[in-house]
């Protein structure tokens, strides 16, 4: 099923994710990203919701450019996506651009409801 | 043997859990729940029990929504019962509404006569 | 050999262990008990020890009421015991008193002559 | 692929690396070095970036003298070079001057554009 | 070789290691001893050098007696030692004296040259 | 005005809070006491409210029973009361119980609805 | 000089802060909130901007209602308002619909260009 | 009133305070000191209680000798005493054997009945 | 004395600082700045040091413009200059550029031969 | 009454304190150092004592040179000297060289016997 089978129009229209070269393909090394700024908003209440999101994955033939992640994860500022949802989306969209050797994508979103919840997706 | 047989009818009165349907189910994924405000009553002593509620399962098809699990361990308020008995309860209740492929259910308790006291239930 | 014979007739002076049944020996799960008010007397200089026991276990039949475990692990107070000993000794007491599927019992003690040490004891 | 080849002249004119004998070759034992004071430039902004070094590896013949570690980390300081590849080139110097039996190189950069990035490389 | 051959005289003058019976040599255990007080002397510099020790073993018919241990490690104060030689040096002796079943030591030295260095010698 | 004109018939119904001499009533000295499981219910939402109570006095006559405060912070486990109002109760019995010659009162909620309170009442 | 010729007309579209009567008035006391998810976005360079809002005031005749308190500052997602312009005006909004003894709010921004900035209002 | 008459013949068995010469009474500077690892007995329940003393003064011509303080606070250990009354005859103790120009004895009581408790008197 | 006259040419060729309009100079508000890359090169060593610059100040009619502030700290970069000087340097360029009505500048320095220097000017 | 005087022959053999010009006379300003690897001797057990120096002080005309003081602090290795007469020393000492016109030294020594003890003097 495609991104937008899945989730709408409205996710697909994020910015792009940029893959580079990868100046070591020769050998298996992890890069681990954490970006404590990520904000959309509730599908059922309307309200926003804060998260700290976190890549970690062995490159392939590209890593990603750390302006167009910071860019697309920007991009969900205004869609109204859930947590399972979110975390799922942003795996997807980052294995299609870089096809990693691995990865792991994890979404640590703040307290709601006196609940706090994180999603951990793995390759 | 059947949770009322275990735990007597006090027990089967308590808020139900709603299950979601798992937006990707196509792959394993974990999900992290922390519930710091969780209190029953101790079933000696009748005074009032506190306990951290931690979850972590990989969804199968179903995911509980957030609020009824909120409202499922706020119902344990004035419910009498044990340390452990309660933390093998909500494991039971929630392995029958999720049918996870994998899951841990923590209960981790306050103090009490001088002795703190954490239980791990794993699927 | 026994208690008696290898720690002498104080060692076994102690508060009784009570063991209760386990509400759910159907499934393997872990107790984790912290008591961070231990203490003993040196042997050597008779300056009073103190720690802090942990024990982990997978109750079988049974579990320990946590009562008698602090009667238990104050009635060390006048005892004269190594931190290897006492350790040892809690580890022997609670195996005959609950025969767990598995346990660590660990002995966390405070500085003495500048130095730390901590005993582990494991199934 | 040389270094030069990889990472053009100004590379490698870097402080040179210095081994000294490992006084118990006889034995496999390992040593963790962290430098928390590395800076080099951003070959995109021209911005200066900063970032803990640490390399922990299990010497064979050579260990590395740390004064020598010390200027060739300094010596970083005018270099355009990105995280990965400032990464990888310590690890290809340090691989190339000690021979070590094990070995782990980890960049541990500061915060850019909202963004930290953990760069970890394994013999 | 003997330490004598390996570290010169000076290095054998040292405070005697007493190993006293182990009370439980029947079953596995372990000991974590931990001094941060530790010093000796740079063979380069001359200036002092500050560490802390940690040793974890598991004991076979022996253990060590905690006050000959900081006696032992109180007498490195004079003398001119490499980070390396002295934990593989303490590695030794207490190996020679306890013949443990396992043993890890750990020699965590203080920042010198704005470089950090642990180096961790196992059995 | 009376407690019972400002918070109604249900406000009256706590515990009592029990005063015993004060060894020393010769000096000023202070005794700081936190409590953190106190609960209670919101009166909008009808949810459990969380806070960790602290109380700061200098006793004149008398000092509060330890229990009995145990007691009297218990009970109101089911009573719908706001944030400002139940710090304000506590220093207001308190107050009529001991007539300390200094106080400060603080209630420290746990996040609701993304905010978080303190309240404190000084004398 | 009122909001709306300090600000502009956006800056005054904002959700209303509710006042609700201190139930308290006849004494001096604090209430300290805090909100760790203000976002807003930069005017110079368009980004989202992230921050926590800390208020601590003495209330005279009325409280703010939380509720309102967290619409009012959410309303500030899309309003594009400096670091010092926006602690101001939450500052001057709080003081006409509070007419507080005492006020201090503090804006804690998270860090832009590799410098962090606090700013702090006090009445 | 003496100590004998306001705590019984009990209290006054303990181990003496050892004042040796202040090396720089002509000028006030401050000794603060900490003993993790005092206890006594609860004079209600019998059950041990266990506490942090801290003592900071200045002294005049006298300074405390710190072994016979260890030992002093150590001969509480079989006293049934209540945390007020043992925080003010350790705060009179010490006056009378040093005459401080100032100080400052605290008593960080262990929670008990989920109730933690801090006394300080201040000369 | 200018700071030509001080500090030689060198010292003179930093990035300008841009001050920009306080939105609100009717009232004293404070402004906390925290840079935490600070680096140049140690006068007598030729090493480079690391700081972290604070800046706490009270505006008047002027602000001082982040990213001017930035490159300005980061113009260090191959200045020799001591920590006490560099320190002062940043208060004097500060103090011309903004005319606070109160300003405190903190140069906290990265530990040098096993000691650390802080060193803070205050208007 | 002299340094010699009061401790001896011993204690007059340290090395010297340098003192520099202060860069900036004309204002006061605060310079705080740490030393966190100062050991002396036990003047009564023989045994090593380790603590942090701290100085904080508002130089006059001069400051001191930090490698003179390293070295200076370094000269207690081998004297025999109590926790008050070592801190009371090193004040009386930098004063002398440097005239301040503030100065607070503060000795924080590792607990010895279970007791911790931190000296401060202050100008």
């Amino acid at each position: 099923m495609t991104a937008k089978a899945k989730y709408g129009d409205k996710a697909i229209a994020k910015a792009k994710l940029i893959p580079w070269d990868n100046p070591n393909p020769e050998r298996d090394y992890t890069i681990e990203i954490t970006f404590p700024e990520f904000t959309c908003v509730c599908p059922r209440s309307g309200y926003p919701d804060f998260a700290t999101i976190r890549v970690a994955y062995t490159p392939d033939k590209k890593v990603v450019e750390l302006k167009s992640l910071k860019l697309y994860l920007n991009s969900f500022r205004s869609m109204a996506i859930s947590h399972e949802a979110a975390t799922n989306l942003i795996f997807d969209d980052l294995k299609k651009a870089l096809k990693p050797r691995q990865m792991e994508v994890t979404g640590d979103f703040n307290v709601r409801g006196n609940v706090k919840t994180i999603i951990k997706v793995t390759l």
